[in-house]
């Protein structure tokens, strides 16, 4: 982009979507990136703002100051854009850019705002919101809401609350339409689910999926409503939520992405790799504990992959089931017991017919019967043990509060590789006896 | 719940939510569901079977005759549930019930939603649309909307279309209400964002996250306008998509859920397990090649574990960053080329670090020299090949058009195993010339 372009770019860009102009972005380096920015008229500069990642836009803002900041983009953001962007700078910028936001209200919202922890629903939340009072006429209603909807972008629900600013119901612009009487508080549906703000965004996420919510009312402990969260902001949330027990469950910590740098994705693969090293050290004390059955029996050695590599399969199926029901809610209401049950069956069907492969397979093929009885018995067992510890693992660590997700992944994987390699182990100790 | 309990029963499910409904309704046996089934008014019964497992509705409405079916519940339903639900029912009932509804233009609607393939924006979206023409006035519109609104549960959008039922734009209540125009062509966006009805379920959510959107009007080939789809309905679509990669990673195929049977997880499960136990035969294939050098060295199983365990961990964490990727369409510009140079430098690090640390541990532990060097140099060069291959395999299967998620889970952790085994014993071979 060099400057004779700058009238062509410009006009462009007036064009392109914010989420468009985001994907260009990405693609710039920063002295670009600004170049651009500065041709963006301010309403659109803001929304592209809003939706950059937090790297890029951190880079981007570091320079401008605090007022520019303020009155050029702050100002014409949602309250809860607004907050998640200040939360972000350094404090005294923070402090500065507060302080330059012309409409005071707007200043005061976003302030509240800040004051939420960003997992809560009051983090999600905006307080941008269309209100009328019950005791309002139809009438009073249409013109207060002419006049609260110039500064908010869309209109999806209007909330009815008292002379005390308790939450009291929804107003439905479909009814207000159709309606003949003419005070509110005949039309308005009583009706209405409501979240606290200290509400988790889990539960936030759990409940709008639940009742298929499009916008959630939050309010404060003695029922004054104080924002409203919609699902387009949960929408990320849900998805995060899945890709991070995905996540967990292959071995990698925080929220990272394959475009983020070497150091950010070593410092997320390294520890859980540490784990699984740790865990291969214990293994191979575990098989120095049967050195000398080794050296007698050296065809031993053939299966240890297979054995350690079933139990650990098995028990990131078995916990894979589980995290995932836990984090939908969809486990359903069966008893531990009944669970057990199931796993313990599904477990054996598993086993039992993986076993009498191997035992076919190794009949034809291998000159030891130890040996062959060997594998598939430590097969079954291995199973058996892999499932019913991959379920409850993370069942137990749920009951302790503890995320269940940190049970998946390289710490099942690892411990059920030990106990396979014991149970194998010893399981040929005795057969060798027998058929040594 | 006995018979004399009937009245109270009732009276007490009138005021519950339907979501709610259902989660009693999870803990009953069929007769128990049936009899609440039957206490329940029509239209939230029909909201109830809408929420349902499918599983579950399916029992249920086994014994409902078609008529009843469609003139009890059908008919109380949005086109895009409704159409759900009929396409579930074996053929006869479904030519029953579609006959049945005595709203002819909703059995239209239903019948052309039944054409659309489930996974596609022609499956996802709901005939229940409120539509102006841009020729109109103002006045006429609101008063049209008003009989349009009579069959809708909630006004959300407005679309704009021309004689032809060309999508023109959208019209926003809140410019409706602000408006000083009395023509819908000078008050309606002309921006509009839309999907083509053979869109697929992914491109959907794609966009409507992308955009930030609540609601998206589907169009056929020629741009007329055919239907909406809802963020409710994509989200279930966002979160299945994720489930779903963390599922085939974890070695399930189907979507089975913690609560499903046995023969539905068994089915889930086996295959992959399979896939499993065929790479530790071939994995103990491999050992038997080196049996000689084993019956000399029996330390070198020591390890085995541990580098065919790190070989696994370290593809599963390459391929999972790849796949999630692929997913939310973060992976960035960055070119293939960039990709490898990143993922070979963590590689290094992570198998540097580990490494050093392995040659000290056994430094100190073991009084080979060269099994010493022999494990620390075979980490570092399976740490290095797993983290390529974890990372190419999914891309290239998404060059081919084959879902890359395949490439997670077992069948990358069993190709790596094996490789792991031929690595160590390989880089042994040569080492213990050396020092054995």
């Amino acid at each position: 982009i060099d400057a004779q372009d700058k009238r062509k770019t410009a006009s462009m860009l007036q064009d392109f979507h914010p989420a468009d102009i985001v994907e260009v972005y990405e693609e710039l380096n920063l002295e670009e990136a600004q170049f651009v920015f500065i041709l963006l008229e301010p309403m659109r500069a803001a929304d592209v703002i809003v939706e950059l990642e937090e790297d890029d836009r951190e880079r981007l803002l570091e320079n401008v100051p605090g007022d520019i900041l303020a009155r050029k983009f702050i100002d014409r953001m949602d309250s809860d854009d607004a907050a998640d962007i200040i939360a972000e700078l350094p404090d005294d910028v923070k402090a500065d850019v507060l302080s330059n936001i012309a409409d005071r209200e707007h200043a005061g919202d976003i302030a509240d705002l800040l004051n939420y922890d960003e997992d809560t629903a009051g983090g999600l939340m905006a307080k941008e919101l269309i209100t009328v009072n019950e005791n309002w006429t139809v009438a009073t209603c249409l013109r207060e809401m002419r006049g609260q909807a110039q500064d908010i972008d869309e209109i999806y629900f209007v909330y009815v609350i008292d002379n005390d600013g308790i939450l009291k119901g929804t107003l439905s612009l479909k009814k207000l339409l159709l309606t003949k009487s003419d005070q509110v508080a005949d039309v308005y549906d009583k009706d209405v689910i409501s979240v606290s703000v200290d509400a988790s965004a889990e539960e936030v996420a759990n409940i709008m999926n639940k009742y298929d919510l499009v916008a959630l009312p939050v309010i404060d402990g003695i029922g004054r409503l104080k924002g409203r969260i919609t699902i387009d902001d949960v929408v990320d949330v849900i998805r995060e939520e899945a890709e991070r027990d995905y996540q967990m469950a292959s071995g990698i910590s925080s929220d990272v992405e394959a475009s983020d740098n070497v150091w950010q994705l070593l410092r997320a693969r390294l520890p859980w790799l540490m784990i699984g090293m740790i865990g291969g050290v214990f293994g191979a004390k575990v098989i120095e504990l049967y050195e000398g059955q080794l050296s007698l029996y050296p065809e031993m050695a053939f299966f240890i992959p297979l054995i350690a590599a079933m139990g650990g399969n098995v028990g990131i199926q078995s916990s894979a089931i589980i995290v995932q029901g836990l984090a939908s809610n969809s486990l359903g209401i069966e008893s531990n017991f009944k669970k057990l049950m199931k796993e313990l069956g599904v477990a054996m069907l598993n086993g039992l017919s993986l076993a009498a492969i191997l035992l076919l397979y190794n009949f034809i093929d291998s000159d030891s019967l130890a040996l062959t009885v060997t594998v598939s018995s430590a097969l079954l067992v291995v199973i058996i043990f892999a499932s019913v510890f991959g379920t409850f693992v993370p069942l137990g660590l749920n009951k302790l509060k503890i995320d269940p997700a940190l049970a998946t992944g390289p710490f099942i994987t690892t411990v059920n590789d030990i106990m396979g390699l014991l149970l194998y182990f010893l399981i040929g100790h005795v057969f060798y006896g027998f058929w040594g």
